[in-house]
Formats: structure tokens, C-alpha cells, sequence
């Protein structure tokens, strides 16, 4: 079946995001240790890591909630009061996490540009509308894609939306992304196509098992050749 | 002209969502007070309010950025140490006011479910992704929309975006809101029509100055036949 709509995920797939969440997260466990003698580093990572994900039902995806799960997570560990500098310093590590520049993956500019003269491209994306709206923009690739999506679960009823809303069907339909759950798995199942290309850092919440029958690219450099051969 | 598509705002237009601010503000301030004699219920309040604008930019609409406006403010009344008690009464707020069931504003099931035989409908709408998805779902009237568009902010440039997408002429398209400044003005700039059905709170950010000539209703029940005596 010819492929007729290629379709991109945001962060991590075309421009670095978890890596940002990981910097983030060293410097507040050093912030908290720091107050707290008695935690780890690894163990506030573990108990924020566990914080986000109890609240993921509350707050959803995107930087505001990792910042409310750092606040909480730090309620959590420092007992009695929290020193108004440090709520202050958390605050602003994550207006600083949403300020952060966009960098864009090596060849994603390249290979964006290239496939939007032979396919129509979307971008489906998890997160803060206004962080990823602004993401989009500062990343100068908005311009070719026919439309930014951007959602609050990446399952298989949304995916079957954004195929109907589109027009297109699943057998001409390729999602590019770097997590097995949300960019691969949901998409084969609603008969589409899908290619992983793994990130540095994967959140554990993305973790997917899978029995390796998974289309995987080291570099999205490599994209347009596999897209090429597909039969 | 005839009207072709009707869209609605949904917070304080279709259900309430002001009104729970409002309560959560006047518990939080008394939170507040009860640990910080020297401040006031309305000192608190209007600091919430300074401190909510000024983190626009960077959180931009809704329940979780409103939650981190709290906790900023909390740290700049209370002085040296947040008590953890009341670091987890805040965040309690945020996830109660989340989690508050959607109750409909009077006549607005009736009017959307008589209009939809009509009109096409889109429902168009600020705020946190998940949440409004959630009301949406909640409320019951998502099958009468062609479309939920949540949008990061409601000027002149989304509305155009909005009508090029659903492929609908400025001069046959009405957007129905409570707030002059996001659903009035931008809509009468790009040539659509408007009309304001102001609700009993308004979140001093929307207020807008205006000449007075906008289109006002009392009532939503009032819609269908202002809409039907259009020229």
C-alpha cells in the first residue's frame, strides 16, 4: 500500500526534550538533599517519579504537572515546612524547563523538510498546548506540516480520529516516534504503520513490553530510505 | 447572510467553571489568613490575581497554572517557610476543582441539542487539554459538535485558523461566549458576527472595553431566536 501521510512526534523524535526533564530533575534532588540529609538523589528521583505518575490522572502530561509533582514531592520528603526559597527555586526550574530553547535532533530539520515535498506530514504530539504550540513554532518546521495535534493520550481511539478527520486510511499511514506506547503500539493496532527511533532517554511511564517485532531506526536520517522500501 | 456555523465557548457559556475559582480563592485566602494575621482575605486575593497574569506567559490558562499561582503566592505571604500541611491543602484545591462534576448552565442542553439540527456546531474553548476534554465528555453535548478545538489563546489569528479549517466563510459564522475580549472582539475584527451572554462572574484578565455595541443576550435559551432573526 502506498504510503500517502507521514506523521511525527514531537518531543524526542524531532526536537530533545526528555534530556531537559533529566537535568531538571538532578538539580532539584541536589536542592532537596541538600535540605534533607537523610534522601538520596535516587531517592527523590524514584519518589518524584512516582509522584507524576499518581497525578498523571489529575494534571495529564507536560511541564506544569512535573512541576506540581516536584512540589509535592518535596512536601513529601522535607516533613514539617518547606522553605519559601526552595518552593521559589522549584517554581523556577520549571518555568526554566519551559523557556528552554528547542534543539532539534540531528537530520530532523533535513528529513522534515525533504518528505514534506512527497508526503502530507502531521505532527502528534503529547503535552501543555501552550508549551508545544510554542515548541512548534520556535522550531521553524511548523510550515510543513498540514496539521499539529496536539493530545491528551495517545491511544487508539485518537489516532482513529486524527485518520478520520484527515481522511486518510490506516494502510496509508506511518507513525514516526520514539516511544513503543504511544507512537507504535496503538497505531499498529488500528492497522497502520509505525517506526521507532529511540531516544537517549526513555521516561519509564512510556515503557512498553513488546516482542520485538518492532520496526526500529537508529537515526531519523534513515527515515526516508525506509519509507522508500516500504512495500 | 445566512448563518452556517454556530460555535460556543464552554466555560461559563455552556457549564459553570467561574463560580469554582471563585469558591476555591475565598478558601484559599482563608488558608491563607488563618497562618498570616497581618494579611487579608482581599490582600491575598488580589495578590493570586497579580501573580496568575504574571505567570500567563509562561503557564498560560487554567486549573494547573492557577494551582502553581497559589503556591507562588503562598511563598511570598507566609515569609520564611510554607507549612507542608498547607503545601498539600493547595495542591488539594487544584485537584478538587479539577475534578468538580460539570453542571450545565440553565438551558444550555436544550438550546445546543435544538441547534445542532440546524447549524453545524464547534465548540472552541481555553484551558488545560485534559481537563476541558473531560467537561466536554462529561457534559454530555460532545456528539452535537463537529469539532472541540482547545486553543491556547482565542485572537484573531486562531478564529481565522478555525474557519479555514472547517472551510467556513467569516460572514456565515457566529461565536457565542461570555467574554467580550475572546469570543466578541476577535470575531467581529476577522468579519464574523458575536454574541455576548455575560456570566456572573468574569476573571478580571477577560475584561475588555468596548463601545457597547456588541450584541448581548440574558439567557442561552435566548439564542435560538436571535439567531434566527439575524438578516
Amino acid at each position: 500500500m502506498p504510503i500517502e501521510v507521514v506523521a511525527f512526534d514531537a518531543d524526542d523524535t524531532l526536537w530533545h526534550s526528555e534530556d531537559g526533564f533529566h537535568e531538571i530533575t538532578g538539580r532539584y534532588a541536589d536542592l532537596l538533599v541538600q535540605r534533607a540529609p537523610a534522601a538520596t538523589r535516587s531517592g527523590v528521583s524514584d519518589l518524584l517519579d512516582w509522584t507524576e505518575r499518581a497525578n498523571l490522572a489529575h494534571f495529564g502530561y507536560g511541564v506544569k504537572s512535573f512541576t506540581l509533582s516536584m512540589i509535592e514531592t518535596a512536601a513529601a520528603v522535607l516533613g514539617d515546612n518547606v522553605p519559601v526559597s526552595l518552593v521559589r527555586e522549584i517554581i523556577g526550574l520549571g518555568k526554566e524547563l519551559l523557556a528552554r530553547p528547542v534543539e532539534l535532533i540531528d537530520g530532523a530539520a533535513e528529513v522534515v523538510t525533504a518528505l514534506a515535498d512527497r508526503y502530507r506530514l502531521l505532527l502528534i504530539t503529547k503535552g501543555d498546548l501552550l508549551h508545544q504550540e510554542r515548541k512548534v513554532h520556535e522550531s521553524g518546521l511548523a510550515r510543513h506540516f498540514e496539521e499539529i495535534e496536539v493530545v491528551s493520550e495517545k491511544d487508539e481511539a485518537t489516532y482513529s480520529r486524527i485518520l478520520r478527520e484527515h481522511g486518510v486510511r490506516a494502510d496509508h499511514f506511518v507513525m514516526v516516534g520514539n516511544s513503543v506506547k504511544s507512537d507504535v503500539l496503538p497505531v499498529l493496532a488500528i492497522g497502520g504503520r509505525a517506526v521507532h527511533i529511540p531516544y537517549e532517554f526513555l521516561w519509564q511511564h512510556e515503557h512498553a513490553e513488546h516482542d520485538g517485532d518492532v520496526p526500529e531506526l537508529t537515526s531519523i536520517r534513515d527515515l526516508p530510505v525506509w519509507l522508500a522500501t516500504q512495500p
